[in-house]
């Protein structure tokens, strides 16, 4: 498989410093590996700090900037940061208002961001946790206990980012990241598998006429393989998967998520069968977004998150955002 | 070849409903396929057209709105949209103030472009053109005579929709959007063949082991195949090509484009390699813009567009934007 690439050794440290020259508004320590937003740490604010592994642009270092993270923490490729650099990460976002750290639910994720969160309070931070894990494919996987975290992070940096920029208290800020989890579900669907620069050749076997349904975004097998599907197919799937796990009361935001290696006219496309399939199961949207946000790599295929929204969570999404990736001022 | 569709034949009506249903500021005429912001005609201000084949997602739909396009017409994929959409699109959109056409240099487009400028007069609307040539890898190919229009069709889209939002007439938007292009050049890489919905399997065969230097955005040939090359390798080759045709004097913007099948991981990298160049060559870039912006449906790989700037283009360049694909505020 052919890559943009120099040599697999150096592609994480590359690409922070491909983000270093263009953004203006990030601090990239490439030695160290930690993203955070130039005016960090402001004063009086919760500091939001995110990572995982690398591979998954633009989530996180894309990310952050005012009015979502404070700092990103990327690992290598698929593979969780270390502690030391989430308690960087901390220690350069804390105005003493404490930080919370935003972690997706895989095992070296949870233990690491664990450790960090004691030695960043062995140094006096304050620091907050919310838990990710909003995919409703399977319980327990290759890299996983429980629930996987995927496209609800987007929701959860963005909704507690808001709070947090808005003045709350870490508390708060936590409390509000936990519901924003707790009421956002996900379903991927794979057409192709992913090719990671270190093993250079696709990460598992998916044959020509079949599709993944369920798939985790490290490429991790889902519920189960079908004939290919048609996007109105797919799409009734992915939302009733969704739907099964997740009864909304009230409006959703949609995220309708590209894995990567997808065209966005394809994508846009099937964020038609999502609506449809959402307007036929009497499910008001409030917003959608559409793109690739939460990836893996080249992987072809889309991921469907809801997340329900009330009128307080509605507003902290609608309030600005200027990130490399996610970027609005209403 | 899997895809995410229901069928090749409605991939771009499906598409277009997707888009409806998704951005409240635009007005999506699936049947008609244009594309408009919603508050066209916009009282005294200069609309602005662009469209072409399906398939480069976000261009153009995607940066219909203020201080971009006032609308877009998408054609089937890979093949020029028809008169009659810009005809449609330039009545949505003319306060009376007339029409520029931003139209890539293809045999196609140029064709149906000057055809619908002719039934748009004979409708009393006064339409101004300019032809984005950029593509410095080839003179004539399969869909071109004389040099193909890529990435640089963001920049005119861009700095001459900021000019009309900011009240100039005609013949001053016109003239800045001949400047832009007249400044801009581009150099594309592919490392993988793309599929188009309507053939199912790859439009030309790439061998393993090689890239193709020069690539268009359809696919077609550019000067050279190799054997795959580094990072480092393919920004020396990219920007050498284009600055051998552009020699700034001044600073430039930069756009490292994806073709829509290469990781961000991956263009992250090689942005970082095309600023070592540029350093190198002792270029100076004012602004980069890193992303899938220019796309060819699932193709691998990359392109680049330098684009010289002066004040008065970089404050263009700088002014609001509000678009599905393209957004900030300064």
């Amino acid at each position: 498989m052919k890559m943009l690439i120099n040599v697999p050794e150096t592609v994480v440290a590359d690409a922070l410093r491909g983000m270093a020259a263009v953004y203006p508004g990030l601090i990239v320590d490439v030695e160290n590996r930690v993203v955070v937003r130039r005016d960090a740490p402001v004063a009086g604010k919760v500091g939001l700090v995110s990572g995982g592994g690398s591979g998954h642009e633009p989530l996180h270092g894309g990310f952050v900037g005012p009015g979502m993270l404070s700092a990103a923490c990327p690992g290598e490729v698929f593979t969780s940061p270390v502690p030391d650099q989430m308690v960087r990460a901390a220690a350069a976002v804390d105005s003493g208002a404490g930080v919370l750290f935003i972690v997706k639910n895989y095992t070296g994720d949870v233990l690491n961001f664990d450790m960090a969160a004691e030695l960043a309070e062995d140094e006096g931070v304050q620091i907050g946790k919310v838990l990710v894990n909003d995919d409703v494919a399977v319980t327990d996987s290759l890299f996983t206990a429980g629930r996987r975290g995927t496209g609800a992070t987007l929701f959860v940096e963005k909704i507690a980012g808001a709070a947090a920029e808005a003045g709350a208290p870490l508390e708060r800020v936590e409390a509000i990241g936990r519901r924003v989890n707790e009421r956002a579900r996900s379903f991927g669907v794979a057409l192709s598998a992913v090719t990671t620069p270190a093993k250079g050749s696709p990460t598992f076997d998916l044959p020509p006429g079949e599709l993944e349904l369920g798939i985790g975004i490290h490429g991790e097998p889902g519920r189960e393989r079908r004939a290919m599907m048609t996007s109105h197919e797919i799409a009734d799937f992915a939302v009733d998967a969704v739907l099964a796990d997740l009864r909304p009361a009230g409006p959703v935001i949609a995220l309708v998520n590209g894995m990567g290696g997808t065209p966005l006219l394809e994508l846009y496309g099937f964020t038609a069968e999502v609506h449809r399939v959402l307007g036929e199961r009497g499910v008001a949207v409030a917003r959608t977004l559409v793109g690739n946000y939460v990836t893996s790599l080249d992987m072809a295929g889309c991921s469907v998150t809801l997340c329900e929204v009330d009128e307080e969570l509605l507003r902290l999404w609608d309030a600005p955002v200027e990130t490399a990736a996610l970027r609005w001022g209403r």
